[in-house]
């Protein structure tokens, strides 16, 4: 790091060869970052999977935050849930104006940390001074064997609905970015208030889970909605019903403190977002399979319901009656 | 068109639905925009270009305009420069706020004609209202036969410069749309003033000439900052020298007017920007081979300098005297 981190950047050209360049990690076919383009030669056998999420300041962000492990993190989950290993992305930059040294090396220390956990590296982009919002935009490709990605129309009455790790932690951590003073009421201990705030700033969507879809899910989405939003997109776009016990919805340890104190529900949980897990369809009979593999692949996961043939959809509590969900909680129907 | 092109549009689902969903062209790949990602099968034998551009409103346009067919040339053009087709591409608009039918169908009708134009179709993308700058960013993909890219390394002393099309439209189109009375001073009739308007707002970089410039170019660029300064890239990337013939620019006719009348001269057309045409080098022995390919493929290129040995640039005068370009002219050195 410069000593003189306030410093801004003097150029666009600095900024490329100082920050952005070392993000390639030498991939010949980024040209040095000195062309517009990047050039790759897809594996043979394999499709490309692309997608692209921006994160503006004040719409997914707060205002002084640099989460750029979050916006190649949430691109990742995208790819995931496809079945897809993340490869390599396009980064786009509008900053307010010139950036400094010291949020440039935030910057970049975010995406070489989360490049590092999901096994890709920069391919090229573009960078603005636009006077407006700090925009974070990202175009990521991943690569799945031909033919195999994973859509999210493909659930079958009869299967069982799964959901990687755990729900909620995102929710509770953003509650917790907002009023700090939430977490005497949610009964936290410091190392469970960092725990959820790690989990809203650096979410880990679980790439060891990529190749297990592939071969046993139907159907799979990556929950950014939240959960409960997520299953209803899941079931529309596979024309089927379905429902979840809200009581097998997974939960951390610190979420769990939450939940006990009284002040969090498990609605609450549900309706809220950014969970970045992947929430899965697999048919009954490959069910043990599934969660055999799951597990080899050091990836928790959990049945949470099951695909029905009538398109009604249901969240049911703890005695296994249907209720409503809001964004605060639930209440019975 | 919708009879009520002010009302709003009602939600995101409806947006992508009825305005994005016809620009995919029906391909299958794009899962009908329902999931959060496109799939691509790569042809075989094919590399594949990425490369990503920005509009932002204030910064790359006017306030009031939607550059859609602009936002995606200018993406094409990076890609015809280095030898690749256009394929696909993925579109991130960030709206201010919810968008009336007016400027979705004025949108979407710029993207549909560029497409056409160009070759390809979109392929997927993300939309987001974020109360800042209208926003338009395109990712774009493109082939190239494996190992053929041209890049902006590689050319050597002795080879000549080419430019395709003309220079300087859309700088004097640009003068024309902040200042509608510099027509007069130009001595622009109608049809001209059209022309350079035109130029400034739907480049059309020249797809046919891909390529032609992966047979015999060495070197190439897209014509984006301004030809005189992506002369100096392409001779700094390349680590040569060489010098431009500034009477040998090309220019159209209603640029010629201009010029003619006094009020625009050529160091200002060469250090204007966005003519989004191809500078090229080739080696001369292929230079009257790469003409007439050019030619067959209906692309106008000019040969306007020479690569040298010594690291030295220079741009000449009719009498061949080196010159001082400066953004207002030139001056004798």
């Amino acid at each position: 790091m410069s000593e003189h981190t306030d410093e801004r950047i003097e150029s666009e050209a600095q900024l490329v060869e100082q920050f952005l360049l070392p993000l390639t990690n030498g991939d010949a076919g980024t040209l040095a970052l000195r062309d517009d383009c990047a050039v790759l030669s897809p594996p043979p056998g394999m499709d490309l999977l692309l997608t692209t999420d921006s994160l503006v300041e004040g719409v997914h962000f707060l205002p002084g935050d640099v989460p750029s492990f979050k916006a190649l993190a949430v691109n990742v989950s995208d790819l995931v849930a496809k079945g897809a290993q993340p490869f390599g992305y396009l980064l786009t930059l509008a900053f307010p104006s010139l950036p400094t040294r010291r949020m440039m090396t935030k910057l970049t220390a975010g995406l070489a940390a989360a490049q590092s956990v999901f096994g890709c590296h920069l391919l090229g982009g573009d960078t603005d001074l636009t006077g407006g919002l700090l925009t974070i935009t990202i175009a990521a490709i991943g690569v799945v064997p031909a033919g195999r990605t994973v859509r999210r129309a493909g659930a079958k009455p009869g299967d069982v609905v799964y959901v990687s790790g755990a729900i909620g932690d995102a929710t509770l951590g953003l509650a917790l970015r907002k009023d700090p003073s939430l977490r005497g009421g949610y009964d936290l201990d410091r190392a469970s208030t960092q725990a959820l705030l790690a989990r809203f700033e650096t979410p880990r969507p679980p790439v060891a889970l990529a190749p297990v879809l592939r071969q046993y899910a139907s159907a799979a989405l990556d929950v950014s909605d939240g959960l409960a939003k997520d299953f209803l997109t899941l079931c529309r776009v596979s024309e089927v019903g379905g429902e979840i016990e809200l009581d097998r919805v997974p939960v951390s340890a610190a979420a769990g403190r939450a939940l006990a104190s009284g002040r969090a529900s498990i609605g609450q949980l549900v309706a809220g977002g950014e969970d970045y897990e992947v929430l899965a369809t697999v048919p009954q009979a490959q069910a043990s399979a599934f969660e055999g593999a799951a597990r080899a692949a050091g990836v928790t996961v959990t049945a949470i319901g099951r695909i029905a043939d009538e398109r009604n959809i249901r969240f049911l509590d703890a005695e296994g009656n249907a209720v409503r969900l809001s964004s605060t909680g639930w209440e019975h129907l």
